[in-house]
């Protein structure tokens, strides 16, 4: 039987909960979603996350959180975020980091789905290689289940695409987040894994990859610090749609989400 | 009367250059294309250009060629290939540097297009602001033609984002390159410019942005150089398609191309 | 008649205020000092200048202040303190910036010195090209004085290195600051001009750079952000002492100066 | 009894190989050293090692050979090079590297001194933690010796620092190389380490970090690709002297070298 898993890219601060909250049941109906996942890492303020948006977001139907590097932002809140089961960051920050990186979700008819977050490190940090992570959580999520969904929230395209041929065959999906920019490279790749270098990003499309444009533009032409704030005008959820064989844990179909709201 | 533009994301290699020969006529037939424009940063082997595989893309049916980074790659080859009046690079290198960086190419019709080639910082090399060098191109740009086309090789989709934001209602088209990675942002912005972060590549796709999936691979989790050779699997042509109006210079539509050969 | 100046690299804090005011005077009589300027980027709590430390450091006897890239940390400090005719800040930001990138500060003895605050590219900001900026920069100041001192505040010893040679027999001495680690290079080119990579850092020696140790160490195993304090032990001064001719404004010596407080 | 350690920076190429022969007897006479080890990055021509160099390094009276991010310039001599017992690269490259990372060498007079190489990350590659991978290898060499060496290559003041203090009173010296400038911060930490930010290099002085001026400074005013060559003016040879207590492995001394041929 198939699973179909809803990603929803980069959610920016109030207006990405916004639209969150505005379309996903339509969208849960009309795809007939088993299981939602969210990359949080923006969601409280464009910076990080609370345990309040977490409960928002869990409220509107989430069923699990995946993040990247601003998951760290709103430092006295990260131990509490990361104490939920369901709330992850990437895996391959060092031992000692708070929280976990890869977690089981159990969709409503009963079907394990593990969820791995990874973090790039070109024009990133100096974390674990991502690569040899992978393959340690992979053997062990396959202990409990075929099906697996991987965040991988990186920079390069050339870093995404190696991981994806990397894990080709081995995970039900590899998505990519961090550039808050969709990309239309959505596919199945040879062995079976759904591949897609960016989801995207849900909030504010009448801004720089979710901040302000002005203050964007002015740090770029100044190369002085700039303060910025989330603008609101013209929300739109952007995510994509995996389904995958239970059995098998290959990818049956990978469709592009993209909503105006 | 509107002008319609065809502009092919970077063309890598033989196989990028076999896409484009196969597909070209089909598509100007199809979309009424009045002017084709390519990137041309990887056409040769991968690295830069040389002058045959210039002649052979202006042979194709190739108005004119825009480039990036790796245009200096073929060091020798740099002077004679950037004398072509049809051929530029980022106008935003510092003085000295050889060849131009717009041009003005002229459709079948008559109709002047400016083309401007900008190159990001972020992450990137240490050139000239992208954003006043834009200013100072287009005032003389608009001396000649109401329909500009700029190229933005970049990398950072902040910074191309910005720059599209910063440029809109002056140009017709702001075009991203350089990731390789076909976005699915296209749209036109609130003053009248089409935007889009990047076209994509044309050629082999069963690689890691145009270059050996192993080795690719092998770089990531190694560290190590490694000798890179372009694949010829899997060929497909990426590119967008740009409707201007001729009068204001503002875009009617814009739509992505992504070509499975 | 020689020219001598005494030039103390990135002041740290207020240990770093505190060892410019213990050692200052000693300083200036052992080495009949006639001009004194710091490198004041970290000398309000490690980060950025404030009035009241300008005002500090100039009751103390300092002459002019240099900075680099932390001068806009106190964001709304940045607009009185670059007012003062005698605090600059690297002179190849964009135009638009606060404040200035050069000044012409007079010795009691009634000899103008030419002072100019340039930043490195290399691992830093887009800024404007630091060579071409000097060429601009330095025939300016030439038309008052031919006794030119530059601070390069970069990263990369070849970048430094670089404008060294490129400004040898042009200016009086070019000496770099913002690694806060004294180097052992000072020597004079052959056209003439003193050149030492790093004047090093005055503040708390039981440190890294000037911040706390164990925070540091911590960021660096685990990629996290960490909250930096300033320590307070072992307190030292660095900087170094060119002593230039008047008339050619070519420099006569150059000596490192470090002192344990 | 005291061990006392001559350790070379980075030679780079023929001028740094003839210092090295010129200055080694006498400088090995003049501090009685017992053993010699050169970082030998740059030792073939700017880049990398080949077995030539690595003989002629031994024949001159070199003990043992550490490196950096340049060993692997020389691809086909990889193998052949990091074969030999005595020449090793730094530690914290990933699993399945040629060579090894640290190595037993023993002075004539029969005491065994551990040599570790390590590689920073700040601004050059994605390794293993320096620091975690310190902690495993200086645990293996301590089965043999409490006499050990540290070799770390790299870029950022405040990765050396740290690594420096975090090793402090586990290993006799942690020595910086890879800026190509001698630092004047050594000393002995307060846990018995000595340390220097960096030990310099060896080669022509007319130059940038030991290449050409002219390349360069053309290279940074052009951003284009240069073509660098081993200037051959001004040889000097840069390095530090250690003294070690053998019964402890704490430094009893640390003695920068600057030899002007
Ligand atoms: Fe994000
Ligand atoms: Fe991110
Ligand atoms: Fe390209
Ligand atoms: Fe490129
Ligand atoms: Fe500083
Ligand atoms: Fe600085
Ligand atoms: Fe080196
Ligand atoms: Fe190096």
């Amino acid at each position: 039987m198939p699973v179909k898993i809803l990603f929803i890219g980069d959610i920016i601060g109030k207006p990405g909960r916004q639209a969150l909250s505005r379309e996903l049941d339509r969208l849960v109906d009309r795809h007939c979603i088993d299981l939602v996942i969210v990359n949080g890492e923006n969601a409280a303020g464009g910076f990080g996350l609370t345990t309040e948006t977490v409960k928002e977001l869990f409220d509107i139907g989430v069923h699990g959180i995946t993040s990247g590097n601003h998951i760290w932002d709103k430092k006295e809140q990260v131990p509490m975020v990361l104490a939920h089961p369901h709330v992850i960051r990437p895996a391959n920050y060092p031992d000692g980091a708070a929280g976990r990186g890869s977690m089981i979700l159990t969709t409503p008819g009963g079907v394990k789905v593990g969820v791995l977050n990874l973090e790039g490190r070109i024009y990133m940090k100096n974390l674990e290689c991502p690569f040899r992570v992978a393959d340690r959580e992979i053997e062990s999520l396959r202990q409990e289940t075929a099906v697996i969904f991987v965040d991988f929230h990186a920079e390069a395209t050339s870093e995404k695409s190696a991981l994806g041929w990397y894990l080709d065959g081995r995970v039900s999906a590899v998505i990519g987040t961090h550039t808050h920019v969709q990309t239309a490279d959505e596919r199945i790749l040879t062995q079976g894994t759904a591949y897609m270098s960016d989801a995207g990003m849900t909030g504010s499309f009448d801004s720089v990859i979710g901040i302000g444009k002005e203050e964007a533009i002015r740090k770029f032409m100044t190369q002085l610090p700039v303060k910025f704030e989330v603008p609101k005008k013209d929300i739109r959820l952007n995510g994509v749609v995996v389904e995958v064989d239970e059995a098998t844990g290959n990818a049956l179909a990978i469709e592009r989400i993209a909503v105006t709201c």
